[in-house]
């Protein structure tokens, strides 16, 4: 064959999301861009802090090019990887040392790293909990392992542990947890994360085998109203957290993350080894050098959170009132709606009918809901209540 | 298995240029570092052109963080891409279109992501010439394919095209070239890629397959005294370029490069296609943002490349009035020295104890010869040369 089959196929599927998002920049020269309501992407519009640009321009001018543009070693950054232990243990009174982090090129080379440095077998498995973020299974399967899905909670978006202690068995690598939640916006509340780690405890013993938790957080910061995001490693020991600044600092194009793997992991510093060498053999050479050097300065910081805040508030509002159900979420820039009628292709047809631009929840997993993403202009969110009654009343 | 042994082992060996790397910083503290004599590591000295920096701040300023930050496509911004093909078409008469290129993190990213979209079957073989740079071992072997090397030709470093003809077999997926050369210096001339190009042609037709050429090329615009780089897709259709803004705009740990794919190469849509799944399934999500927007204003720029020539010049010269046998290179920053005495190990030891760093070529596929990386210091050249005669005369 001239080619590898399986990657043509992956590159050559365009994503549901991303069809959408053409579709409306196409409608919009149609129809005017006042009169497409595109809630199909999850592009931060929050501008990044101010201390990003202001560290970015004081760096240009300070350091040389081999200090600012030069290799870090492959792990990352001494001074950046202390920067994030000493904020973390601050902020959730943990132990963690520079030595625990591997920087990466963002939240998707953490997670495949991660699955290439994990899988042993063809026969290893990773559960995902539905919904979940669709590329959880390129990733799992492009590092040769087998991904389950447990089906979503559609009460509270928290897992459905009866179905997930089935799925359990001995090839079980590793279960992805995604709080908050993309779809959702659901955050694991303490008691989940805690009957999740007496479960896989309890289901390592039966089976003789570690089973890790793989802790994809990118919005761990971005939550409503006080919410708790409770931290993993303090209820699980072979817990691997991968964190991207893509959403907290609204940098998602500079592919800015880390894995962090706790000193409490079994066999920690041969995990931490295959991490090494899976980033080596899938070709990152370091993360990139001058973000590792800005995050120094902008660990911890945020975007204006109110904004999406802002956001949330007026959409979940907006749509009760109309009459749809709606999970409301505390985290995250996603609103999780139920379709009307018993047909989701039909209603995100409609929608799309409407210019209503959302996204069908069976490809995270969870058929009969869609994913608005409300990392939008308000105004447009304002605009778009109109064509949300009219698919309302369409389905009357 | 607790996690993959294979990238255990890659990630807990150090390379040999690293260790020596380390060793150096070490030997430092004991000896002073104006004692140490490091070689090892191709890190660029050279500063990155002055509108590298320019265009960081302009941008900064003047943009938007969706703008500056946000996602870009997965293949690269449009702009960029279009940039890079009217500054390729200008120079090399060539007729490439912004759809051709697929932008990447960086030179590595480039070569996984060109191995793991073509191999389609564990029997498919990759041909490196020697000396060759060792990662490509490694990303070919991660791609699931096996690597063969074609040993070096020790007169003019051009290919040895004996052994390649007897190499190349029905499951041969193509010829990593690498001109400049790592680590030889080495920049192979219109007759050698005309030949290569014939030579593929023939066995092509002899076992009715296609054969690429994977063109490595982040040094392509580090050569001296006028040398011609050939542009290799204009000798030979089935070329796919793997490009690094590393070593020519001085950028190693900003991690940005491109995959070029004409419109020659056979089946040209779908490889593209297969470069795109293959970059999405490692996780390369888009290369980083700002710096293909940097790009934009820097592309065919460079460094001070006379720096390097006056370094190499001090160097070539000074070891060979001291007697060495060196290849004199025609660019990159690599100087290819023969070993004295017949024990490569025995040689870099010797240098080591004189706090003289080189890397022996052993692992580049060339035993018998060391690597000088030139891109240091010229003082530290000028000191060195009291402990390259006492290792001249450690041999007499």
């Amino acid at each position: 064959m001239l080619f590898n089959e399986k990657m043509y196929e992956l590159g050559s599927k365009r994503s549901v999301i991303r069809d959408l998002f053409e579709y409306g920049k196409e409608q919009s020269k149609i129809v005017g861009a006042e009169n497409v309501f595109d809630f199909s992407i999850g592009n931060p519009t929050v501008e990044a802090p101010e201390i990003v640009n202001k560290t970015i321009v004081e760096l240009t001018y300070k350091k040389s090019s081999m200090e600012l543009h030069g290799y870090t070693s492959a792990q990352g950054d001494e001074e950046t990887r202390q920067a994030i232990a000493m904020y973390l243990n601050k902020k959730y009174d943990t132990n963690f040392k520079s030595d625990n982090f591997y920087m990466t090129v963002g939240a998707a080379a953490s997670l495949t790293i991660c699955f290439n440095a994990l899988t042993s077998s063809k026969e290893d498995e990773f559960i995902a909990i539905a919904p979940f973020f669709p590329e959880y299974k390129v990733f799992v399967e492009g590092a040769g392992a087998k991904l389950e899905v447990v089906s979503a909670d559609e009460v509270n978006f928290q897992i459905n542990f009866d179905e997930l202690e089935k799925k359990i068995n001995k090839n079980t690598k590793g279960i992805i947890i995604n709080s908050p939640n993309n779809p959702s916006g659901a955050v694991y509340t303490k008691e989940t994360i805690q009957k999740l780690s007496d479960l896989l405890m309890k289901k390592s013993n039966e089976f003789d085998t570690e089973i890790f938790i793989i802790s994809d957080e990118p919005y761990r910061e971005i939550v409503y109203d006080g919410v708790e995001v409770p931290y993993v490693t303090k209820y699980y020991k072979n817990t691997i957290v991968c964190y991207s600044y893509s959403k907290s600092l609204s940098l998602p194009g500079e592919r800015i993350g880390y894995i962090l793997v706790p000193d409490e992991v079994v066999e920690s510093k041969k995990i931490y080894a295959a991490i090494c060498g899976a980033g080596r053999s899938l070709g990152f050479v370091c993360a990139p050098s001058m973000f590792q050097k800005v995050l120094v300065k902008c660990v911890g910081k945020t975007g204006d959170i109110e904004i999406y805040k802002k956001n949330r508030d007026l959409l979940y509002q907006g749509l009760m009132e109309l009459g749809y159900k709606c999970y409301k979420p505390q985290g995250a820039f996603y609103l999780f709606v139920k379709i009307l009628g018993d047909d989701e292709e039909e209603f995100c047809k409609r929608a799309k009918e409407l210019n209503l631009l959302v996204v069908g929840a069976t490809g995270f997993g969870c058929p009969g809901w869609v994913r608005i993403s409300y990392c939008v202009d308000e105004y447009m969110i304002n605009r778009s209540f109109g064509a949300f009654k009219k698919l309302k009343e369409s389905f009357e």
